[in-house]
């Protein structure tokens, strides 16, 4: 149901039954490391290529919500994720392994809330009894593709984000009048913001007035303030974002307490991993989202949360041709339902 | 409505209220060059870039949608659309003129029909007022990054395939109970299907089991059989895919007569254009759909068709490391409302 300008409620509260997440070695001696399913000792994963591994981490994590949540592949109707790489190759060669009807979807990092929005929206409306929905990212796969390869060893500024190793799955299904089950609630879906900033090398700030611009519209479109949730989470700000988007909230009339307000790219390492300014990539809301905050969800801390995952639209193409870096943030609230 | 394992049934009928298509030199010598609202002549489009002229491109089908439905732009909610290219950079920035809240989507040349399905199940459930879906391709564009450089002139074999250099895009609305309106009835999302293909040359042979099994997959789960339909067209399996998936279909015990069998990629150029097999690219589904084939509606030509939009999944990593083509597709039928 239209809520506002862009935003979706979900009144029949669709339910993520079950969610896998799998990561790789520096997740493993990340901050967050007994949140994940799986975890793997190299960037390899047993596969010829970092894009293979890429593969195995979202086919892991669709594959570990299946059997955590005990549903038959078959009684699963549609698999929506998508991932960073070119032509989001990964995802749809785990979705020709996952053999489920596909929509393939881009929102680099905004992915994971994109697919959990669309996901929502059609179990809400009986256009699925099961969804998988995921993102996922690979660290070297990433750097090869944006950046330099990891080989060349280049240096990084303190503003530049390390890219999650990770991939995330949540399977959703319908409400059948569940109480102390993880439902949706609604959904905010973002508009292309960009405020002229160019460098790969600070995606936080560039993502952040998508992040304030995504966050505005959901609490003007939904009635609610920043008392409703018990977090506000976004997708990978990491610090330098965080702080701007703290910032221009405010000056945009909305106070959140610091607290409240934390960032998927600042909670997965530890601080003493060399991450500069926090984590980045698709898999890291993903990850964080479907293992550490809905585990945190479960043994009571939060009872609703707010997800906002934020992406920067740019490819190498954009950046070549001088191009500004184009973000958007979609936001999905999740709730306990007691 | 979920019917079947993998289909949906759109019962409030959503209305295709207006479109909008743009296209290149090649598509003004076209067969379908008075079906296109904007064409140019030259790939540049007054701009730096190919990559910036199939921006453009997008832009232009959009823009037309809206003026043609009589639609200011604050009045829609989303704009769902992909192309082929790298981070679907071109429809990210033409989000970014747009300036609508935008859900990025990649199913290679089926993206037209997975933006199509979304937007139709979105509008049947009051999840939107109105909606823009499209997509688009550049030829020079598209020859850039997945085979060579255009200025290589690069000879090419007869079951290669040309990408069209165009634009389709569609405004979405809710069905007031009207009659002699256009309308979406129902959609079957496609499986990555693979038969172990390699070679980029032959996109259509690659496709064809995708095409068939989502033909198949439609039939079975609508109920429905090939007579419901007066036309039942492929986006872009081009001449040998399309033999190919007819006589994959009749082996499956699906006979359907050759007339009523056509393909997207067969129509929009002339004979004596030099395009080998047919025509490609996520613009030509969406172009000769937008344009010509609603026209044709229009006229009364057809009364029902399901449009069948096919999608090669393959990126040029794929074919650098030894895989086959995972190809897809994904289905939407559309009837005049009487």
């Amino acid at each position: 149901m239209l809520i506002g300008k862009q935003s979706w409620a979900f009144p029949n509260k669709p339910v993520i039954a079950a969610t896998g997440v799998s990561g790789g070695p520096f997740e493993a001696n990340g901050n967050l490391a007994e949140d994940f399913d799986i975890l793997h000792d190299d960037l390899w994963m047993g596969e010829e290529s970092y894009e293979k591994a890429h593969r195995v981490l979202m086919e892991e994590a669709a594959q570990t919500a299946l059997e955590k949540g005990n549903i038959q592949k078959e009684d699963v109707q549609f698999f929506i994720a998508g991932d960073l790489i070119n032509q989001i190759t990964p995802t749809s060669l785990a979705a020709r392994t996952i053999q489920l009807p596909y929509f393939g979807i881009f929102g680099a990092c905004s992915t994971s809330m994109e697919g959990l929005a669309l996901a929502s929206f059609i179990i809400n409306y009986q256009g699925a009894k099961y969804i998988l929905t995921g993102a996922s990212s690979h660290n070297a796969a990433a750097e090869k593709q944006f950046r330099y390869p990891t080989e060349y060893g280049g240096q990084k500024p303190p503003t530049a984000q390390w890219t999650v190793t990770g991939g995330g799955a949540a399977l959703l299904r319908a409400n059948e009048n569940e109480k102390g089950v993880i439902v949706t609630t609604s959904a905010t879906i973002g508009k292309v913001i960009d405020m002229g900033l160019t460098d790969p090398f600070n995606m936080g700030g560039a993502m952040a007035p998508a992040a304030v611009d995504t966050i505005m519209a959901h609490f003007k479109d939904t009635n609610r303030d920043p008392s409703y949730y018990d977090l506000i989470v976004t997708g990978d700000l990491a610090r330098i974002g965080r702080e701007t988007t703290l910032e221009l909230l405010q000056k945009n009339g909305l106070n959140i307490e610091r607290d409240k307000f934390q960032d998927c790219g600042l909670m997965i390492y530890k601080e003493d991993q060399p991450v500069q300014a926090g984590a980045s990539g698709a898999g890291c809301s993903a990850a964080v989202l479907y293992g550490h905050l809905l585990n945190q969800m479960k043994q009571g801390v939060y009872k609703k949360i707010l997800v906002v995952a934020t992406g920067a639209l740019l490819s190498p193409l954009t950046f070549q041709q001088g191009e500004s870096i184009p973000c958007i943030a979609h936001a999905v609230s999740i709730e306990m339902d007691e």
